[in-house]
């Protein structure tokens, strides 16, 4: 019976087992796909098998992996190197692996360095969904049309590249093909920066002797433009130290920028502050209404039928129409 | 018939004559409470009033204040000047103004060399409710619970302080009496700041060559944090020209802040950032959870009482025990 098992059970991986139990359902698979679930906090594995993220949980990361047909890895970036070692030591030659780190460069040199070496196939993933709240805000949903980054190892095998593209469908998510240093890139000005931002507008105001006056009159801009300062701590932190380069080089861009500003309001210039302005809110009304489009590439071939074969989707009449339908 | 007076019809104007006319709806004022609306903008005079914001619209800002109670400025801050001049040439003696700009200094001082003189009572006024969107957006619930900075001139009469307040409580918001300097410092930590760095990522990113690229990989993070850079451009221009100093104290605060956390990126220094952003999070589920309290000071007579009198109130069977249930 094919196995899919999920390595760390938070935000994203409960999510991950909800919405490959989702689609189940979708495809009347019944019990033909099983989910393990293996996560080193067991409060955490309880919970997500509770919730029906996953069929059952295990002891050690050794019996939720034997037999899978793809290992999730759902962790902080700086815990998927020593995870790999273990995998690498357990998993049979051919295995696939993917992960869903922020970060794509580190991951993939560690990939080469250890499980290509055992012939195991790694494909790069960092799902685009939320990810400041924790497990119990998990949900089948979380990545409906999102944009899922997939990098490939470059000697994955091409059944692994379309395992877990049609595993990112599965999730509802759109799979987007890219390099994993321009990942890095776009993902430290989209994402990294908008953090490093948040969390230093926290710390400052927070900071400062008039806070408690201050904080009565922060409002819903505050509280948007402050909200990534929520977001996971440690998960932060081994983006910061797996993505330097692209981060600061953002940062420098970014300090630039608010220079700028700083000068034209210090001189009081209202006209060029007003086309600033104008252009910022053009720009952020053009993204909102973009269509994002995600690559929608083959292979198409379902995640059903690649795991159990042509035959059974026959015989359970559930053979579906293929192509960018979601 | 008492009568109160809106002077500009945006997303402010609008909502506060929705709120108005739910506590006349609220304190079974029927027709007794009259609110009249002026915008330059015919259309959107003429929205306002089809949304029944307001009872009445003119083509001209004299006849809209003519034996009004109360005029309330809801415009941007640089219209603001002109406007009082206007008003100081047709509002009777012992009028009451006020407004609700998002800046406080600058309009104080104008209010003492043009309004005082002429013997009319001004009480600035500052809603601290989202003003991102246009007055499609606006609503009688807008103002719930909302901290409303009240910065009363030196001047004014009690009965005007007295009247904005019960104003501003009818809102359903909380008033907060503060210095204007204090205010305009604070909301340059909260509000000004973070619209110019949504707007500096905003700007930056959209202009970057990776853009088309890059947008597809911007989430709810991105979403968030650069959702005041779609901020109404005049009224931030305003903005930042009446309140440079602070603004600039801020973000040159906020610079520091920045090289700071770009220091310890670009140096790995792990352990450092990983308490600077715990101690971020913390922070802001502290101010979350928290009450924001308000001042809720006498005066506490409802706007019903003061506009209508006693006797109304009693013949209506309206009367409240007053004292801080909103």
């Amino acid at each position: 019976m094919p196995k899919i098992t999920i390595v760390g059970l938070g935000l994203i991986g409960t999510s991950v087992g909800l919405a490959l139990k989702r689609y189940a359902r979708q495809e009347k698979l019944g019990e033909q796909l099983q989910v393990a679930g293996y996560d080193v906090d067991l409060r955490r594995a309880q919970l997500a098998r509770s919730r029906g993220a996953v069929d059952s949980t295990t002891w050690t990361i050794e019996e939720a992996v034997e037999g899978t047909a793809l290992v999730i890895l759902a962790v902080p970036v700086m815990t998927t190197e020593g995870l790999f070692r273990t995998l690498a030591e357990c998993l049979p030659d051919g295995s696939a692996i993917t992960d869903t780190a922020s970060t794509k460069s580190r991951v993939m040199a560690w990939a080469r360095d250890i499980l290509s070496p055992r012939g195991l196939s790694f494909v790069g993933g960092h799902p685009m969904a939320g990810a400041t709240a924790g497990p119990e805000a998990a949900s089948e949903a979380l990545f409906d049309n999102c944009a899922y980054c997939l990098t490939p190892a470059p000697d994955a095998s091409p059944d692994a590249v379309g395992l877990v593209h049609a595993f990112v469908r599965a999730l509802g998510a759109k799979p987007l093909f890219i390099d994993p240093d321009e990942h890095d890139s776009y993902v430290a000005a989209v994402s990294h920066l908008p953090f490093v931002m948040s969390t230093a507008l926290m710390n400052l105001v927070a900071a400062s002797g008039g806070w408690m006056d201050l904080q009565k009159l922060a409002a819903s801009g505050f509280r948007d433009t402050s909200r990534l300062a929520s977001g996971d701590p440690t998960m932060y932190r081994d983006v910061c130290l797996t993505n330097r380069e692209a981060i600061t080089h953002w940062i420098d861009r970014y300090l630039a920028e608010m220079e700028h500003f700083r000068q034209l309001i210090a001189t009081g210039q209202g006209d060029a502050l007003l086309e600033a302005f104008q252009r910022a809110k053009v720009a952020r009304e053009q993204w909102l209404r973009g269509e994002h489009p995600a690559e929608a590439k083959p292979p198409t071939t379902g995640l059903a039928q690649l795991l159990l074969g042509e035959g059974w989707m026959r015989r359970h009449g559930t053979m579906r129409q293929e192509g960018g339908k979601r």
